[in-house]
């Protein structure tokens, strides 16, 4: 599984042109020695700027343990032809095994954070835990994304969608209804 | 737009059936004599039991003020046919019209909260409001599902996905792995 993605800066504010959508991600961490990765569905956008993104992540998880001693994430969107990876990802432990050597992906040294990023994927988010207040109650932690990373082309890549039970859809039929927007269209947020 | 859908009870734990694949939903309110209906793409599951679902409705919003009123809410899924209402709803201002009419829409009797259903969407969440904790900071509402009814046809619904910029993709590609699926299998909640 390799790409040749050539990769630019991308405006952190912009992280919602690639996350709304709720393509499922691939969370990567680290901590001292350790590092992981993590299959994601269960996230939202929380904010423009800063770019907020709140994630469950389950305290049974390996990767738990390493964001909340760390305070860092980096967030990864996986393509459509990564399914089988993004599927045993979700279904193995980090705690005995380096999920990077596992799946043959590609630990890329980010700028702004200490977590590797997956260098496979079409776009890399780094991330700074900005709220704990909920993730004693739910798992949910809050990140700023600080610095963002996506491939110049595709503009529309093909994601993955999660529907339970095994069952993923890809992106379809695009339909361009610019024209009837009129509230935020001067706005760079649009 | 008039959908003749049979709609049928839905264990609300599988709302994350529906909720992950991060489809546009559209969220109806109601306090007094006011209804209103909005436009919603940052929201995510957070638990299966209690069915938690968590989203970021803005204080500019006219909704914002009948569901912290009301305490309730109800979300909507819509299908791509519904595009134009889609787009144009999250572009009106609900504080002197009523959307319902406006757009053509049906309100439907809830069972269990005061607000009323969009009876032309293909599945209808009844919320009440759970957690209230982060709405002043981050305008996030946490709610629990309460009661949950979906189409019995389609089974895989086109849902719409927003890319910002004016953009929607609907559901493409079904890919079943279910077989790589090995953590959770027995699980209800798989």
């Amino acid at each position: 599984m390799r790409h040749d993605y050539i990769k630019r800066d991308f405006s952190v504010y912009k992280a919602r042109q690639l996350l709304e959508p709720g393509p499922i991600v691939l969370v990567s961490s680290a901590y001292k020695d350790k590092r992981n990765i993590m299959t994601l569905g269960w996230y939202t956008v929380m904010e423009f700027t800063p770019s907020l993104i709140g994630c469950i992540i389950a305290n049974s998880n390996h990767s738990f343990d390493l964001i909340r001693k760390s305070r860092e994430c980096a967030i990864n969107i996986p393509t459509a032809d990564m399914v089988n990876a993004v599927v045993k990802i979700g279904n193995s432990d980090g705690a005995n095994t380096d999920k990077f050597e596992v799946f043959d992906l590609t630990a890329q040294k980010a700028k702004k954070i200490s977590v590797p990023l997956i260098k496979e994927c079409y776009a890399n988010f780094e991330c700074k835990l900005e709220d704990t207040r909920l993730i004693n109650k739910y798992n949910f932690f809050i990140f700023k994304i600080v610095k963002a990373i996506k491939a110049t082309s595709p503009v529309y890549p093909q994601t993955l969608h999660y529907h339970g039970q095994g069952i993923f859809t890809t992106d379809g039929r695009k339909m361009d209804k610019s024209k009837l927007f009129t509230k935020w269209k001067n706005s760079p947020t649009f």
